[in-house]
Parts: structure tokens; sequence; C-alpha cells
């Protein structure tokens, strides 16, 4: 990291910040959640107690931010991956499946974590960003006739998240790739059949 | 109901039983989970405080009793539903139907109860259950060239039972229908389109 931007206090706060968030996470991992105390992340970030409780009141804020910059750089993620390109056919695509990619990778990581952080403001907010978003590139689907038009695009968004959440339980990338696969089927227009 | 019936005492018991559950139930539902007494529910469901604790320790395990029983009526439905014949396809669609009615209906059912029993093992069970039943209608389909057979009978029931929990946000019993139809095309044989 260049000197010069951390010369600022801004960065330097942001960088403990950053350490303190980084620390806990790791900490949580390794023993779980209930063990972890104040002292311990001060310790294991190198910083004071003191100093510690400059930045957060207890474990559960700290949690709680660590859980906010995550669902905030998944979000980062997948509007990257939106705008990398391609027709709006290819960009659904390729954000249902790095949504169903980070379904699948983040279910690795504790159920005791997930159960008490799926809740508060931040994750509402994010998952409607995450449902608006997807809604829209349906709709443009829907205009271009790669998606079905019978089924009202916020019902389809609905659908796809649900249904790409099941990504979690699956062994494998291939997987999830073929989740992807059969999702987007349910939403191509209907073909009548013999 | 007729009176030989209830002369037998294992027919008694099970008549308090179900009627203790059916108070709990009702209670909650009313007054929600925390305020919910031992001493109330005996005076509610007509017996003596010492009767009560003869079937149950405490209002959890009377929770738990009604959840089980709750769970084993909708796979009991689920079943007649199958068995009402039809080809597996019409199987199919009726037990997904019927699936994702429940699940639409028992939102309602507040979430601080769903929360609380959704775990135990007559849960996990039930669900092994479900699965595979429609697994098997799905491996059926697949035979006789209903449903894809280029993902495997587990996995899509899988994506299915996800896509599914949808119906819980849906506000209409016309776009759960809808939802059936679009988890359903999703498993139809792919068709190579322009």
């Amino acid at each position: 990291m260049p000197r010069l931007w951390n010369e600022t206090i801004e960065a330097h706060r942001r960088d403990v910040r950053e350490a303190i968030l980084d620390t806990t996470a790791a900490l949580v991992a390794d023993q779980g959640l209930a063990s972890v105390t104040m002292s311990q992340i001060a310790e294991e970030a190198g910083i004071g107690r003191a100093t510690l409780y400059k930045y957060f009141p207890d474990a559960d804020a700290i949690l709680s931010a660590w859980h906010e910059r995550q669902i905030a750089a998944h979000l980062g993620h997948l509007v990257t991956v939106r705008d990398r390109g391609g027709d709006s056919d290819e960009q659904l695509r390729a954000v249902l499946e790095a949504f169903a990619l980070i379904s699948h990778e983040s279910n690795g990581g504790g159920g005791e974590l997930a159960t008490l952080l799926h809740r508060g403001a931040h994750v509402v907010g994010a998952q409607q960003q995450l449902r608006n978003m997807i809604r829209a590139l349906i709709a443009d689907g829907s205009t271009r006739g790669d998606i079905r038009s019978d089924v009202a695009a916020d019902e389809l968004a609905g659908y796809c998240l649900h249904s790409l959440t099941a990504a979690g339980t699956l062994a494998s990338v291939a997987a999830v790739r073929r989740l992807v696969d059969v999702t987007l089927a349910g939403m191509r227009p209907p073909i009548h059949r013999e």
C-alpha cells in the first residue's frame, strides 16, 4: 500500500477498521462465534483494547459490519459481471451464475454465522438491489424475446433467486452450472410440445 | 365422534393429546410464542395441569409434537395427491403444485414459529421423504421422455424444492400456479433454439 495514501488519518482509520473486520472474521471461522472476545480481537489485530472500543462497541457490531462489507463486495462483484458486456441474455446468465457460485461458496461458511447475520436492514437493502438488477435483465430479455413474457419479470426474478439458493447444497461447480441452465430453461418462452 | 371408539383408553389419550396440540397452536398463533404457559394451555384445553404434565414436559415439547403432526399431515396430503392417478407427468405437476400451495399458505403462519421449529430430526426425515418422492416422479418422467435426462433426478428434485419455496413470497394462488409452470418448464428436455 503506498505510504502517501496511508498518511491521511482517514485512510489510517479505514485500514484499522478493515483489519478489525478481517481479524474477527478469521477468529469466528476458527473457533465459532460464542467464544470470541473483544480482548482477543484487539490482541490479534495488534491494537489496544481502548482503540478497539473506539471503533466498535462489541463483537456483534464487528460481525455486522463485516457482513455488510461482504454483501457489498458480492453486490459489487455481480455489477462487474453484468457490466462485462455481451447481450442481455449473456449478462443474465453471467449474473445468475455468479450469484449461484456465491451461494455455493458461502454455504461452507458455517450455518451459525449465517443464521445470526441474515437479518438487518443492510441485508434487506442488498436483496432488493439484487432482485432489481435481475428483474431488469429479465425484462430486457423478455423485450428481446429471449425470456417468456407470460410471467411478470418480478415473479421470474423471485423464482431465480429461490431456485439458485439450491447451489448451497450442491457438491460441485459443474452441478451449479447445470442448476443455472435448468433455471434459465424455466424462463424461456414456452414452446408447444406434442 | 362415536362413543364406542372413545371408550378405549388409547383413543381417549389420543384425543387429549390432539386437544393439547390444537389448543397450544391456537394460543401461539394468537399471542406469540414467548407468553404461552403450561397453566394457560391446561386451562384452555379443559384439563388439569397435572394431567397436562403427564403428556408433555413443557410448551416447547408440545410445539414440537404439533409441528411433527403438521408435517406428517402435509406429507400424507402429498402422497394422496400423487396417488390420485394420471400419468407420471400429471402426478409430478400435482405434487409440485400441492407442495407450492403448502409453502404459500404456511408462510402466513408467523416467521418466529417457523424459525424455531424448522430443525429437529422429524423435519430432516420428512424433507428426505419429500425429496425421494419428487425424485422418483422425476426419474419416471425422465424415462418417459417428459423430463430432461441430462441432469440427474436428484439435482432436479433439489432445484424444484428450492424454486417452489418462492411460493411463500407470492401474493396469489394464480402466481403460485405460474411458479409451478416455470419450474416444470426448467425440467423439460432441452430444445435447440435459433
